[in-house]
């Protein structure tokens, strides 16, 4: 049994269980009055280079809703890619969270939005046209849902065409460290410098356990986040143990050295299987996923081997590389792929 | 320092903690598909004597808000005591999941509604009356926010003439062990037997760490809930760190246990300063918090010999016991509080 | 059968029918865009002497809750009467347009909020309390629902402490013309001049047909309103038969004509029955509604008379006069009371 | 000038009109419990030969936000054509009044979803999926959004494929009058006895003045949805105005008269420009709206003109007729459009 079905199926970094344990000492303040939450607003601004807020939630889920709602009315429009996992996965929650704001996608590749795609979008809105709620945030997921990675300039890019027209920019960051350390640019570079307003800052898939945050680049919106968050069922009473947790992930670079594994392990298969026959990589393998378009009779193959993977369809299944998969996984997942494309095709039934 | 400022101040049981690192072994299906959840459920239904369904929360406002989400439509009134937590302390999460649900007062005693206050509450509205949404639950707070404790009989009347009329009973128990090692009565009595059908189960407060739970007795609200929770944000992809959590907090009585140590000391200070001139309890010491109403002059006395504690009013002070404090932290308090109350008052300024 | 029960159980004004009427006669775009609209905006800037929008709506409900929605935060407190008819009798609009916000009652005498009771309760929430929702707005009835009207220096007085603190102002003006009518000043004076910076404008009550208002004096709210009505369906597509509604209703003073007929109808029956032995009017008769208290055996009698109101309990009547209420109605319920004063008490059953 | 803007630029029938005048007489009770709204149960019980429920609403986008909202939970995924009103044109009210729901698009032609299609869909989703929300209903808009019309089979086949889920069926009948002229059914046979659940009764867009109406054929949805339109603003006090409009709107086959009106004005257009060089109908002419591309150029000539028509694109223009359209003004946009298509193209700027 290999498991590629996803990276929350993984370990928590042993790193990030010890803060926690570490942290169960004496008495602290509830709610996030605690000095663990007060030493992560400090490092995290010194991490993104600005002044930030942070709010550690439960969920990615969590963070991504809630922080679209920080930036959108409730009759607003949030563009984002049809893949995009606040539109496929979350059960709506955006709508939920944001009083019925409305997922739109936009084109784009990869399971990226392109900017050119979004001007067009947004220039065949006028404004005043009152039965369609009204423009009001883009969200980018870095890295995309199929595995890619927008460049700095590429989200720039689309920031400025969403400002231009008084539009939000949140970025999705289930996978922020994978994304860094692919692009191996700083984290101010990769969010605010380049115009993102909030960030869902995931660390659980990365490693993390129990929590993943919200950074907020714009400061004005902090003080109804707080709110809403407290109303929303996500403020710890027990802070501290989530702070603990999201330190240690930043600690020492840890979240970037277990990116670089995960991303590591996917670029390993990636070239393994290059040039295999009849297989096909759907989106540049830039961070730890890999999506590949096989015939049934090979991923039906895998999974008899006891290989553990999502079918997205017949032929096409994710992989996902965890952070502590192993050489001999992943060569194993290389061998098996080799194994099963170079047998003669069944009959078809 | 003596913190009495809330049980959420304090330390998580070791034993919780320890359990949460010890899940973190082998990879696991994600959003409560794995082991630990499967034994959950199985755990807490032996313990409830009763098929229940477990749903571990990041807080007690999530597990509050969605569980009364669950049992009444958006349209719905939800009785409740006028100083339930739901009501006082949780920034209208309850309206707010609820889709503009509405909480209604209820007279009784000690932060318990009476059950021929809400007989006499129902009574007034006539079916059928459409301009003031539609009566649908009751909510008990057990141990109340006061420190009181709802004796079984008395849930089971209110439960009652909840549902002559058609409502459903939520019981926010974020003090549940507390009542429980009070009455002496077991789990299933004080919940689904005497008529509840579903439970914020509360943890943190007794010595958990990162979650509490709903718990859900009666069958047919929980496959809608399942969706809520995950578009709610409250499905964590890594449960088994949940779950692991709640398993080692009823495992071998430890939840008792806890509670018991926190009810013996706030019994202990509530035996230590009875009959101290010019201090009163509001109401009974029945779990773990204690309500003194006292002169001005002997609360600022108390803060400024460093006791914590939190000012409800001038004269007002609520006094909380955690699992983990010493007989030493208690016997001063009693100290602390017979030599203020001693003293000549000050002149009135 | 005489009937007091409501002043929406009146006809229309046949003036405002008319118009409605005459409004049949060619196209017209739709969704306000006609101008019927367009000459409503001009006609209600120059009655309250400052460039508002209006925006016709179906209901006083829809004209209450999404003024207040736009005016607070999903996680806003909005301070009102407890007998306030968005608390009492509106089945929780503000709740769910405002996704959550919390109504507060605050003390005050007839229906009304009084200034200094809303400051008292606003000095008991230090900033920063996030469990509580956060204090955003102050909801006036006018005229209460118990009868009485605000003054101008007690509408200033309230809006000046509200704005002390950063919450708006919303006006509940089901009878706002009613109140104007009684207090001879402008629309000016009793809404923007004082601080109201949004107006639930009532026309139903006092000889209107389907349609109310809300009108906007703070220009930045305008605009997301729009869509919130569109969102709302509040938006008729054929809107020139609201608008035009609106116009008659203020047309050449007809508006205060109507609500002086109904005034001066209450008027004469207070005068009538005053001193009347057993019977108490508990609030004063300042609008068109009186509040009658009187022995079971009295109101038993009235309603064996074939008088229709409303028996807010036992001892206590509702009785609302219509603009086209006539004096031998008047003094038909102001003789029966008579009878029924002078009668000697039923032995007590 | 000639109007083809929207068939909610008209005139309302002089009927309704009058009936709604003749109501004003006498005092009727408040919210709906008058006489004419009691006969108005009976009259739409008749005319659609079942017990229903109808409760007025003053627009189309109410009537289908309200009726999805009560068949949906509000993790619900409701199936619709892309082009369906609900999801193009009503600013997303059905995610807000349903709480959050999600509209999914699904293939068809002619504005219309495909029971092949629908079927599929619901295959791809295992149950149990939680991530998604839970498919919950389907939407029909009959006539659809390109003006063709379902077949009373049609509408069985994709209410049974539906039902077989556990779906429930809404039917958009903003343009209903004019599918029941175009099919020459019965209501019956193009509703419930199809397998529709509830149906949003358009009335407005066929010589309605201010209401629509909700009509519902499973009466366990009907006391719900009683408290959500109270809720939600749409329960006009004088309930009776409206009713009454609705009451002459049915009477005496007026509303067929009136749809046949304008189905036949858009037929004699559509014979008359069939054929014509570089001019298609998109969809089939089956109701009173035709979808027309053409050349820019023809558009722009058109418009110089003084035809007054939406441009869904540079190409692509959408004529509706009213009831009152006459012979003479659809004579005109024949002759007009022979001409512009004659007429050699211009040169490319």
């Amino acid at each position: 049994m290999i498991d590629y079905r996803s990276d929350n199926t993984g370990r928590a970094a042993p790193e990030i269980l010890d803060a926690l344990v570490r942290a169960n000492t004496g008495t602290a303040l509830g709610y996030g009055g605690d000095e663990w939450t007060a030493r992560l607003q400090q490092r995290f601004s010194e991490l993104f280079e600005a002044p930030v807020r942070v709010f550690p939630v439960a969920t990615g889920t969590a963070a991504n809703a809630l922080s679209l709602a920080a930036i959108s009315p409730s009759w607003g429009l949030v563009y984002c890619s049809e893949s995009a996992h606040i539109n496929t996965s979350e059960a709506n929650a955006a709508g939920f969270f944001g009083g019925g704001l409305k997922l739109v996608p936009v084109a784009g590749n990869h399971g990226r939005i392109s900017a050119e795609a979004l001007r067009e979008t947004l220039a065949a809105i006028p404004p005043g046209q009152l039965h369609r709620g009204q423009p009001a945030a883009v969200n980018l997921t870095q890295a995309s849902d199929l595995g890619a990675v927008y460049r700095v300039d590429e989200i720039a890019a689309i920031a400025a065409i969403a400002k231009a027209r008084g539009l939000r920019v949140q970025m999705d960051g289930a996978r922020f460290a994978n994304a860094l350390a692919r692009l191996q640019c700083s984290p101010a570079e990769m969010s605010w410098r380049a115009g993102v307003d909030i960030l869902s800052f995931g660390a659980t898939k990365n490693g993390g356990a129990l929590c993943d945050a919200i950074i907020v680049f714009a400061p004005e919106l902090a003080d109804g986040l707080a709110v809403q968050l407290r109303r929303a069922g996500q403020v710890w009473s027990k802070m501290r143990f989530a702070s603990a947790q999201l330190m240690a992930y930043v600690e020492n670079g840890l979240w970037l050295r277990l990116a670089q594994a995960s991303n590591a392990a996917a670029a390993r298969i990636a070239a393994g299987i290059e040039g295999l026959p009849g297989l096909r990589l759907i989106a540049p393998v830039e961070a730890n996923e890999l999506f590949v378009e096989a015939t049934s009779d090979v991923l039906d193959a895998l999974e008899r081997d006891g290989v553990q993977f999502y079918r997205r369809s017949k032929t096409l299944g994710r992989f996902v590389c965890r952070f502590d998969i192993s050489d001999a996984e992943t060569d194993a997942l290389v061998t098996a792929l080799k194994r099963h494309c170079a047998a003669p095709a069944r009959a078809a039934e």
